[in-house]
């Protein structure tokens, strides 16, 4: 019995010119990713489970807000935010998942409360609010959420459109794919995916991406992998991407590392831009991108944190 | 080059008594399920696009209040009712859904218009609605949804739980599985996929089952299969149904009726009670269900329109 454990988690992906980043704002992501891991390695580590893992990954993901999730999510075209977020479980392949919510400080914990406490899988706007008061999650403030940056950058994709310049200068990776997540492997072999995200800037309002889609952004089953993805969201949703490697493990005996790597290899081909992390059944993870940069890492067998942001060597935290 | 044309519709699932069904309401259903092939058919043996044969099939199932789509569908324990519906075509694997709607007076065609006149897949509650403002999709008053046989079934359910009798005498398939669906296969090979439902009856607000969810309830893709599904919402979209047919066909050459006979079965095994239409490439239909009926039928190669509720010989219309 294989009694390892595994995490790694991602904070988006995209078109990200390294001259654009300040050596001092890629250490911030480093940091972020860090805290992330170290906060879910801590329970694993001490022989805790693969959902509260990466549950509690996510949430440090979330409360940063540099990354697009909770605090610091973008806006839409209205200038409102609405947050997605799903959690899956791969021993009985129980799931719960939010969207369009604004509330909850933490959707992934709304989307875990969906999981627990319902019946149901996925649970949109208001419903979803009300489930989460019922059970005592926390809420916070509609201005917790908001973030200087985010703001200016709807403002400046508003004035682009105007300007009939739509996709030009939009290679702002975290408007495009802005997304974190978290898979994990716990001592006794079970899995468990979150993904958490504020979508796209400048989406329509009502827009759900991959993210809560179980199947597309998140998916986990212990005979296989759990999987969450970070992309073009609507690409992720029609091929059914986290289920896809799944079904390649199943159904082909490929390894994870060969499944994900030609899911996200394909999807690159026909523009879909993106990438996963994902872990499988003894563990080993794989957290391929066919973008120029993926936030990510890992956490070794002997605990160490390793972080990137390009196809870098990754540091070692 | 195969140049016949398939189509295949469905009115939902569920554990169905023979006896409390009168000749007469059977033959409603029939009469019900044989209008959505004829439309669908018309336009499929004419030449038309299969795109365009499963929604006019599902326009005519949710006009008809007797299913649990458009006119006619199911209520929350809020009393109010929030519809869902998908589509997605082969050829580019495009989709549209939307979720949590009440407005546009078929479902299915606010979801096309959310493929066809917007960048994303998925819009829910108000973001879909004033999409379909934009763009013209006829829109009913909210009376128009609302039917007495429904509302009595709300009210009944929700004096069963008063009473802690939840569960018993819940064998009304309707409340449970209610759901409308089309699969095609055009003469040019193109397949597609359609879906809609008002969900189940005492479902909290909020709720999204299967049916908008690409891979889970719905999925077209010319090199496999178009699949709609109906049943437990929650099982399909954590088993991920219907892209798991098409991956089967994919990754183990399975035949359709092979893929979505083994697919059915094993969710039957596990609790998830259900079935689904589908055709594939080469247009053979396949329905299987793992529960005492579906409402379902099919037109077979000589333009025959067959329908049938329980597992018994087909009726040819």
């Amino acid at each position: 019995m294989n009694d390892s454990y595994a995490l790694a988690v991602h904070g988006g992906a995209g078109t990200m010119r390294r001259g654009a980043m300040s050596a001092a704002r890629a250490a911030r992501y480093h940091a972020g990713l860090r805290r992330a891991l170290q906060a879910g390695r801590d329970i694993l580590a001490a022989g805790g489970g693969a959902l509260d893992a990466v549950a509690a990954a996510v949430v440090a993901l979330e409360d940063d807000k540099l990354f697009n999730a909770g605090r610091g999510a973008v806006f839409t075209t209205a200038g409102t935010q609405e947050l997605d977020a799903a959690v899956m479980e791969g021993r009985e392949r129980r799931a719960g998942a939010v969207a369009g919510i604004l509330g909850p400080k933490n959707p992934v914990l709304a989307a875990r409360a969906v999981m627990e406490h319902s019946p149901h899988v996925l649970l949109i706007g208001e419903g979803a609010a009300a489930l989460c008061r019922k059970h005592g999650i926390a809420f916070a403030e509609p201005g917790y959420f908001r973030t200087p940056s985010r703001w200016r950058a709807l403002r400046e994709m508003l004035a682009r459109r105007t300007r009939g310049l739509a996709g030009e200068g939009e290679d702002d990776d975290e408007r495009r794919h802005g997304t974190v997540g978290a898979v994990a492997r716990d001592r006794r072999g079970d899995l468990a995916a979150a993904t958490s995200t504020g979508g796209i800037t400048g989406k329509l309002p009502g827009r759900v991406g991959d993210s809560p889609i179980i199947g597309a952004g998140t998916y986990a089953d212990n005979a296989t992998c759990a999987v969450s993805a970070t992309g073009d969201g609507e690409f992720f949703i029609r091929f059914g991407v986290a289920h896809e490697v799944a079904a390649r493990i199943r159904h082909r005996s490929e390894s994870l590392a060969q499944a994900a790597g030609t899911v996200i290899a394909e999807l690159g081909r026909i523009g879909g831009s993106g990438g996963l992390v994902a872990v499988g059944r003894d563990g080993a993870p794989a957290l391929p991108f066919n973008c120029s940069g993926m936030y990510r890492g890992y956490v070794e067998a002997n605990g160490v944190v390793r972080t990137a942001i390009y196809d870098e060597p990754y540091r070692a935290g």
